[in-house]
């Protein structure tokens, strides 16, 4: 039977869960995978922690060195999180020959070419399935399962937060304070939410995913990022009557034009079957030239999801010889650079605030007109005294023909202010 | 870079979509999976079609016999279906030490072990993602992505054709007729639809999905099966009013009583991820112990999501050294079998058709409480004239007490008719 040890760094809520699996699981998974592993070793400065897991004191190293060093050790789990010490302590594992399972989208996204070239020179595994949407195991399906396709376009809701506190705004009509301070009761929101609900988390996530699906390395600096901080109850609410549910997707596209990479809140049509991927559930829709539509549903967060992608991709590690490397096109030197999308193309949800009086829809569908943007739907809705609500959907039109437009609607006297203005995806 | 030869065993639908895949995509596979993949001969009596697809006449293989002692052939696909001769044909490859990458669910469900036990002889691999759910990596993400889950529960939408067939009732109240002849029209069912309307397709997969979810070699005679084709458009528009949408189920549990497998038209809340999985799209709810809920999503069938996960395998073959093999411990002589739970407990929607006087309601729900059948909802309405419907919900019961207390509905003398029973599943 082939045997591995293990050595976790970081018993937060992710390292715990992983020991837990590995632990309680070893006899389990002799039996039905074939292999035997033991947790070497942990580093965790919290030694009560440690022992609090009922891992034995000799078994807490007290520095990285003393862990690849030690022979026994073949793969190191990294749950620590952020870009430092992980990435020093990542980089000395592969560089000892450990292969690393690692749950750090931020480090990943950042640093993933120079960690796999780490990797590759020592002929050891690089491992990420638990960096992205927690148990869900979408980098094992982009990576041996979806090989026959060329990805056309990825759609996902890969953050937890921000899908628990929009389902909450949609559901309950709250407004974005009020769940965020739920999401943050429940322990689903950081006492400092900016890097779920800036939209950062799904950036590192989406970088990472789109490089997988298209074969090409795309760095954070190249996804367009806009979190939910600005999104208003009533937009919500009125989408909703329009048959929308809104979302903080990530979307990526490789197209002719280039490869197309965002995060932004979106409306999707109540029938998308991302609609009603709720709370704190994540998803992952794929457009594949052979395979069609794949979406991968799950949970994206939590001790025992995320141990559950950890501990796969120890089992995969250990039975497997050969390890997965990237290969990405624009990677190569005189390979040509891909080109990104800047101004993309989408349709519009556009809200505007305007005076209550005769000729005013007139003169804003006029004003569209002028500048080539095409509408497709339009409700005028009572507001408050002498004010009227104007929704305009648009067709598919350019990111830069919108703003152009709103500028001159901002400019417009009647127009007292554009309230919303949201993507939607088909 | 490695290489590997392919034989392709039938050149039908999915036969044909592999081909299309493996020479179009060459390069694309040789720069992004490191592999040079060549389809070195084909097996085909229909030397025309072989030709029509661009296959040169010295690759159109007379014999099995030739294949399989073509030295450049590493990977014989099977895409043949049915027993024979796939069976033989597979077993020859085998015991020529090729590994071979098959669709063939009936095959499968029916001679796996046997098949399993000639591979392993010859170390040779034995893959079977197209057998399943078409292009949706289940058994991958089942064999390389649920490994440290126990699996709990499997629930899935198998069959294309049937859920085709319920949507259409559903959406357009056509009837079941109706709505075959249309499946029929549009080629997602076959002249004769027995396989698949009858629940043997979908028992096929239940059983190759719950032998690996569960790690126990599951038999079709262990699965209980009912098809759709005693489905009442009536019911499917009661279930509607109450919330339940009407889908034909494969379900397969491991609890501590045993193990329940079984096929059957099943109503599920409308808020389910399944219910919204429509016409001839498939998907598969999994709940592991570790990671929770999981649900995969996509096409079931077709030329080429079919051959993107026959070309998943055929990569995946060509890369890794070591195979899958199964380890199942109901397999081994001297364990204990496996129990399997004959007399299951589900919530049942019972439709009867009534004499339209007073007390009937009274009465009926009387003997519903004799027989300890403990009703969640009922509803009666209004029939033709002199008769009623009436629609009972119960909560969770076993099957024989369902049937005990149908037998005796069917001997009182206001039942005119048990019009519908319907398994219901939360």
């Amino acid at each position: 039977m082939k045997k591995a040890g293990v050595a976790i760094l970081g018993l937060g809520v992710v390292g715990g869960g992983t020991y837990q699996i590995l632990t309680e699981k070893k006899e389990y998974f002799k039996k039905t995978q074939g292999v035997d592993i033991t947790v070497e070793c942990v580093l965790e400065k919290n030694v009560d922690r440690a022992l609090s897991l009922g891992i034995e004191r000799s078994a807490v190293a007290s520095s990285i060195e003393e862990v690849v060093s030690n022979p026994n050790v073949d793969i190191v789990v990294e749950v620590i999180g952020g870009v430092e010490p992980a990435k020093t302590f990542v980089t000395k594992a592969l560089k000892s020959g450990k292969t690393v399972v690692t749950s750090n989208k931020e480090l990943f996204a950042k640093h993933w070419t120079e960690l796999e070239a780490e990797a590759k020179k020592m002929n050891a595994g690089l491992f990420f399935e638990a960096s992205c949407v927690g148990g869900v195991p979408i980098i094992r399906t982009l990576q041996e399962g979806m090989q026959a396709n060329k990805i056309l376009s990825i759609k996902g809701i890969i953050n937890g937060t921000t899908n628990y506190i929009l389902t909450k705004m949609a559901n309950e009509g709250s407004s974005y304070e009020e769940a965020l301070k739920e999401a943050q009761r429940l322990g689903y929101a950081e006492f400092n939410p900016t890097a779920d609900v800036e939209g950062f988390d799904a950036t590192y996530k989406l970088s990472i995913l789109s490089s997988l699906a298209f074969n090409k390395k795309i760095c954070i600096e190249n996804v367009y990022r806009e979190g939910i901080t600005a999104v208003d109850k009533e937009d919500i609410a009125y989408g909703k009557e329009m048959g929308y549910t809104l979302k903080l997707l990530g979307i990526g596209k490789d197209t002719e034009s280039g490869v197309e990479v965002r995060v932004h809140p979106t409306f999707i049509k109540n029938s998308d079957p991302l609609a009603s991927v709720n709370d704190s559930f994540n998803a992952v829709h794929l457009v594949g030239d052979a395979v069609g539509e794949i979406m991968l549903y799950g949970r994206g967060a939590g001790a025992l999801p995320t141990g559950s992608a950890i501990v796969s991709d120890v089992i995969f590690a250990a039975k497997h010889d050969r390890y997965f490397y990237t290969n990405f096109e624009n990677n190569k030197k005189g390979n040509k650079q891909t080109k990104f999308v800047g101004d993309f193309t989408s349709k519009y949800y556009i809200r505007l605030s305007v005076a209550d009086k005769a000729g005013v829809l007139a003169k804003i569908s006029g004003l569209f007109a002028k500048n080539n943007l095409s509408i497709q739907e339009v409700r005028q809705v009572a507001g408050s005294e002498g004010e009227a609500q104007i929704i305009i959907v648009t067709h598919l039109c350019s990111e830069s023909l919108v703003k152009k437009t709103l500028e001159k609607l901002k400019t417009t006297a009647e127009v007292f202010a554009v309230k919303g203005t949201i993507r939607m995806e088909d």
